[in-house]
């Protein structure tokens, strides 16, 4: 695998396991009504971010259409995440922008 | 769920399965070796149509972009197993091309 | 593809859309509080249903173990969604008990 | 996270890397006639892992029973892969290995 993808890739699986544990976490806080934004939007981008990860390890011809829309995925997450103070929020936030920057690049 | 959504879900798993379907058949036939592209082809348009499926039932706000390149994904499946005589490829090429329309129309 | 792996397929695949509907719609509604173990439910299984509609369609050997656990998860997630008089919640009760019987009889 | 959950996460998605790459590579290989199997097990481990690592950083109640399958499929991987001299086949029988036993730990 190139060097390039393989780092790509890792940055999706974070990204992914981050955002899974994002959901799990904020579905057991207590004000789970501000949470709803958050909760929608990690299950769409840990979804996106396998999808990512697995057209790259393919070494698909349709990888730079699958990272740009993984781009999006993960500054909107990004920016919801940021909003909040938990820590898996922030964390989750950290893994999304690290991963839109990965694959903004990918994309390219 | 709107009924749109639901005819649309229900033709991206149809050739989820076709596409899965498809893979695991070619990988058993005499002529694998001309195979290789229909292989490759089906395993991601299937991964691209439950994402897609997914979206939609999600009433992600991505789930244009995620149909849009679900087309892509489709089409190009659909041209290559047009190629081949083999009964799964063609019911593979059929099943695509209708996921391609109906992905086309949501994605509008 | 054979009859009975079809008709299964077909199951996971509606009972994986209706999870994802729920846990959507569930993340909508005012009583989010009550709603947390279905949407962590209706998310888990949406996953394992595709898993082991994959698993069928690519005919392979672990489906039989794939279909016990969409058994699990399908029969948790029915329960769950039961108890709630929300429609989508109604629904996928119902999608989540026809897959984990089309399941039951695949895993045998 | 808990830091066994994030270390067999990790082990998850980079056995569904190895196994990504080995069979979109063995596609490529001239002697394709002999990597049927090897395509065939790389594609459903990859899919296997994916759910594994989504069940854990999830926390599912259902994470030992993805983990005991995903231990069977990335055993059946390792074996077959091992059996042949490509790089990327010795590589995904590592990775295979090692998530196997990750995983078993997880499931215990």
């Amino acid at each position: 695998m190139q060097q390039e993808h393989r780092e790509c890739i890792d940055m999706c699986y974070a990204c992914a396991a981050a955002c899974d544990h994002c959901a799990a976490s904020c579905l057991n806080e207590q004000d789970i009504d501000m949470m709803r934004a958050c909760i929608r939007l990690d299950t769409q981008c840990a979804a996106m971010c396998r999808l990512a990860a697995q057209f790259m390890a393919l070494d698909s011809d349709y990888l730079s259409q699958a990272c740009r829309l993984c781009v999006d995925l993960c500054k909107a997450c990004a920016e919801e995440c940021a909003r909040h103070e938990h820590q898996h929020c922030q964390a989750c936030a950290q893994a999304c922008n690290a991963c839109a920057d990965a694959c903004l690049k990918m994309a390219a």
